[in-house]
């Protein structure tokens, strides 16, 4: 068997071509316009990138984009009152501070202080409890896990790419095992949750389990995020098994002009002959991250 | 092999006795006296029963308890004004809420009025969040997930008495496979995180998993906490496990003289057969609930 790829930077164009005509839509049915305010710390090349990436995307889309950007010297009182500012301003409906802050900011206090509703990287604990949470509903909300733009609370964005993948590549998640490898804030424990609520049944692999490739053998789905290039080998992969990569680790390739290449968690050649889909590295779930962050701020946006 | 009993009350006794302990050393080195407020509405007969054994505990070991009970048409605004007096009252540095609450009453909103440091049932959003983060700190604390009296927010109590019961029935959890069957808000989400955090491998195994027996069969570790009596047949169980058995329902038995028995979630009789330690029912995972609530009004205290 050889997989199929499944093409993250297709289904992200889709999804942005489709936030772009709601965008649209709600604009001229409501003349609401979506707003997304980018806090941006420092000087670091990478958060400048995505910092660029991501207004870019909003400006594609029709939604609108506030950047701030502070020296890395910036202060706890500044960066909050901003954010005050920011949670009581209607133009703005999500409010993303991009990661990492320096060491002198306490990120989880800045992360704590945005409007949970505003949170449109789902990282607010009060948005991670509701992740965390088999109720059924929120307040009268009744919950449909199978729908995330219903969703009444943000649900961080990489995560939720990894399921919207799944669900356009018609991979069923109901009663099949999922194998998630690490179990950090930002994808493996959010994507676990996901998979739950999606009725997967749910195994959490970390670097104390005794024999990884074991659990990987059993499973139907596996979503590798643990950031260690080419970890998950060929044959700990199912045959007909759907894989999810969401590791991008740069490795030496005196080939390449850069002298890097970039490789997911996943051995990709030979993971691909036993898997019957499978995310490339880079245009897997890479791509999909931005789209999230989009339909959370519109989502934001037509619950305001 | 035929398992040993894990005795539930003979160890939340000795909790007990600590805590009694630790009241009066804490009282007569600082003049501190842990208290707890306990709500109760409406005249549930098994609520009345909880409240007063929750009291009583108190009393047994020198916590000082303070009684609210209202009638089941009380309003919202009551029930608020009242925890927001308890929240500010200095001597008090636990605040339980009976639960269930009649369905007129947003149960969800009057566990949020709760301050989260004074929320010993841990049921506060925010202490979900704080369990479901991998996480090495909070604010500047480290955490110690071996030791829950240094955990600086509140573990809900019958998931926390499930782990105090294998700590102190020396099971090691570092790397081997747990299971836990159901997902609820109360006890299995939470378990699995705990395993989790103590480096178990953890399957979360629900209503729509394909082959519940195969994935028990696979544990080291079982927790069944999914509300049906004796699901959990012998053989699904791999030999030398540990179970844990949180169900407590009632089965007809015309043998006994109010015709009915209490049992768990497990086939006591077969899994004894197969595992090397297992809870029984009643007396097992029972007891710990109130030994662990005392535990948090304590450590609430000496926190304060």
């Amino acid at each position: 068997m050889t997989g199929t790829d499944i093409d993250g930077k297709a289904i992200a164009q889709t999804i942005r071509t489709e936030i772009k005509d709601a965008v649209a839509e709600l604009k001229s049915s409501t003349g609401k316009v979506p707003g997304l305010a980018v806090i941006l710390v420092g000087a670091r090349r990478d958060s400048q990138t995505y910092v660029r990436m991501k207004k870019k995307a909003c400006e594609e889309c029709g939604i609108a984009s506030f950047g701030f950007d502070y020296p890395s010297d910036v202060t706890m009182e500044t960066l909050s009152g901003k954010i005050a500012e920011l949670n009581a301003d209607p133009a703005v409906h999500g409010i993303l501070v991009q990661l990492p802050l320096p060491e002198h900011i306490d990120e989880d206090a800045i992360l704590t202080s945005i409007d949970p509703k505003k949170d449109v990287d789902g990282l607010h604990p009060l948005n991670t409890a509701s992740l965390c949470s088999t109720s059924t509903h929120v307040g009268s909300t009744k919950i449909d896990w199978s729908d995330f733009t219903t969703i009444p609370f943000h649900i961080a964005c990489t995560p939720q790419g990894c399921i919207e993948l799944l669900d356009r590549s018609d991979v069923e998640l109901e009663g099949k095992n999922a194998v998630v490898i690490g179990r950090s804030n930002l994808v493996g424990l959010p994507v676990a949750m996901l998979l739950m609520h999606r009725n997967a049944t749910v195994t959490i692999v970390h670097s104390r389990t005794a024999d990884v490739p074991g659990v990987v053998r059993n499973a139907d789905v596996v979503v590798a995020a643990v950031g260690r290039a080419e970890m998950v080998e060929g044959d700990w992969i199912k045959d007909g098994a759907v894989v999810v990569d969401v590791g991008i680790n740069s490795v030496d390739d005196a080939t390449k002009k850069r002298g890097y290449r970039l490789v997911g968690d996943v051995n990709y050649a030979t993971a691909k002959e036993k898997a019957s889909q499978i995310t490339p590295v880079p245009g897997g779930v890479g791509p999909m991250t931005i789209a999230m962050l989009l339909r959370n701020t519109l989502n934001s946006c037509k619950r305001s």
